[in-house]
């Protein structure tokens, strides 16, 4: 597809080079990792390689403690699940934070179904959990600690080290959802004090479908996919080898390109915000200035936001994609973004975002052609909504 | 890779055509479904209609029965455990049989563990489960019935009709695991009286990662994994848009060429069973010989059980492909086959078969090289195993 595709925190493109290494395993090695035969010790060894891969760029101390799931949602619900089911002889209690993603809180919707008992930490208004809000939440019979990496809609980044500094003192495990930090931001189990980590290959460029849990040796983690035993008895399944392949390449790829990428997207990033809230009327920005995902800007314009979906859909008809929150929660209809009431918006304001989010593919250009377009439409649309609504939408109603 | 490929149970290779509808979905039409631009929307449309494919194929009456999940064992755990979870005040007895794959038999162990319990039905000395058995299980308290559709060690295919017949009269769910089945026998969920069908893509040419859970409006299950909605709210996670593609362009091609395909299998896999039967020593059928599929043959060699490895490792280096067992279970260690058991072969027997399963790129000529090796094979090792072992180890030790 033509266009400018400003959506990366949705998905991503998967890279050309990744698809290349992904192809034999569809029609030359195709065999199941499960099998005795060459057909099958060849894909075992292929996956192997991958999680060799993933798990050193992580710091695993071993390659089994990551295993592959079929992406950064069943990753999350194993994490918390599975722990929970395991552990709910010690304790039934976690914690959470109100800015996760909506996999995490319908798990522990869920999880409060069957008997557990959640505590959800307020963030500031940045979107940053405070880590003396954790360190007062943990009860004795706490079992799990959930706070994602960085956060999907604002791109603030948690300060997981602080965190998981906290729960390893208080000798509670630390999950993480790293999914869209990961290939951004490094991450180091060790340094971090984590106990699982969700990873998915989508949003770094690698195919749907795939991700990872890393689960520290003795994490007390049980599968909640049951089968045949696949990935070390944690998670049951015919392993998606081409998906897993891909995996390990898109990491490898985002791991070498780093350095040299995060810098070259900061300044795309910067050069959006500085110029939206600069001469773009009434813009704002949500989450924080600083210690955010280089690929992430969240705007609102004051007084505009009920506008948000008519903004998409002109900038989708010059071939421009961006975002008004986050993609999953388009099932929900037109509920407010649980991440912006979280930060302090109102439910107007938690309504009218506009996502935009970088990738390895976003141009120069593309951003300039993105702000040019952005401006014209947020010019053009006024009249049209001035005429039906001659008062502009009170950012309190 | 170069060889005779005769493990097609285990996986199969993936048809290049369906290769070639999937290559565009990770490099052009990478948009995640869920997003509301024509990236997003471009996606959404692909998928919609593999779904449409796949429900017409098993005369679903609407494709959003059909849900999209990420393998057959997350379909046929989603199957049992969601709607054990939806319906246990209703009742929290389930039915199974002895025969099932593992992925059903360890899902229902922790639904045990969970409170539930489960009756095993037993099968006949084919693996037939048989009807007045069914009937006879059923309690007030029965939420779910669920019978394998074909065997995917030994190839019996059950009476689904019939036993669907049962659960319809007595208004109990019948789910069926048609993994093994699917794209080479009929199925039709009105004619079958099916409540909930798993369907899996690697056994029918299609990409390892992708399967599908048939769920009949009203069937009364919740999901499994939870997080942004997806799939009607029954399986959240970014569809896997690529590999929903190519499932619905493998079941496509399958469709179309069943009627012809599936004829010429049978005559290979006869002229297999024949072969066998009339002049490899000792050789005999595990599983009917009649109601089986069209690509199983399962061998046991009387007295010679115990080299089933050898057998698989000798054939192995002159290039040829087969099992022992299913390929699942080689997670297990040296499990004798609870299939095997279940049919009345004791623990060597049930430890030393031989499957040989049959797909699309099959030839005459591999089926006649294969017999020519395996006959080889078989009058090689015996010298050997004789040296170590001077009496042939007797079926019953």
């Amino acid at each position: 597809m033509t266009g400018i595709y400003l959506d990366n925190a949705a998905s991503t493109p998967v890279d050309p080079r990744v698809v290349e290494a992904m192809r034999p395993f569809f029609t030359e090695t195709f065999g199941n990792p499960s099998s005795l035969h060459r057909f099958g010790r060849q894909a075992r060894e292929a996956i192997d390689q991958a999680r060799a891969t993933l798990a050193s760029q992580i710091g695993a101390a071993r390659p089994e403690e990551l295993i592959f799931t079929s992406g950064g949602t069943e990753s999350n619900n194993l994490a918390l699940k599975g722990l929970a089911f395991a552990q709910r002889k010690k304790g039934r209690h976690l914690i959470t934070s109100k800015v996760e993603h909506d996999c995490i809180l319908n798990s522990t919707a869920w999880l409060e179904e069957q008997g557990f008992t959640v505590t959800y930490l307020d963030v500031d208004p940045d979107g940053l959990v405070r880590p003396a809000d954790l360190a007062a939440a943990i009860r004795p019979d706490t079992i799990l600690v959930s706070v994602m990496h960085a956060n999907h809609e604002i791109g603030a980044v948690e300060p997981i080290r602080e965190l998981g500094q906290i729960c390893a003192e208080r000798r509670v495990p630390f999950h993480t959802d790293a999914c869209q930090s990961f290939g951004k931001l490094p991450i180091d189990v060790e340094r971090d004090h984590l106990s699982l980590v969700t990873l998915n290959a989508h949003k770094v460029h690698g195919p749907k479908g795939v991700g990872a849990l890393y689960v520290r040796s003795g994490a007390g983690l049980e599968a909640w996919q049951h089968g045949g035993g696949h990935e070390f008895g944690l998670r049951s399944s015919t392993e998606n080898v081409p998906g897993i392949v891909g995996f390990g390449k898109a990491a490898e790829i985002a791991e070498i390109e780093r350095p040299r990428e995060m810098p070259r997207l900061l300044r795309l990033r910067d050069r959006i915000i500085d110029q939206a809230l600069a001469s773009l009327p009434g813009a704002y920005l949500n989450g924080p200035r600083r210690q955010r995902l280089p690929t992430n800007v969240n705007l609102g314009f004051h007084g505009r936001e009920g506008e948000a979906i008519s903004l998409l859909l002109r900038l989708d008809e010059r071939g421009i994609a961006v975002a008004t929150g986050s993609a999953c929660s388009s099932h929900q209809g037109d509920q407010p973004s649980h991440v912006l009431l979280a930060i302090g918006r109102d439910p107007v304001e938690a309504r009218g975002a506009l996502r935009v989010t970088l990738g390895r593919f976003t141009t120069e250009e593309e951003v300039e052609t993105f702000l040019r377009e952005l401006r014209e439409a947020l010019a053009t649309l006024r009249p049209i909504n001035s005429l039906m609504a001659p008062e502009p939408i009170s950012a309190g109603a």
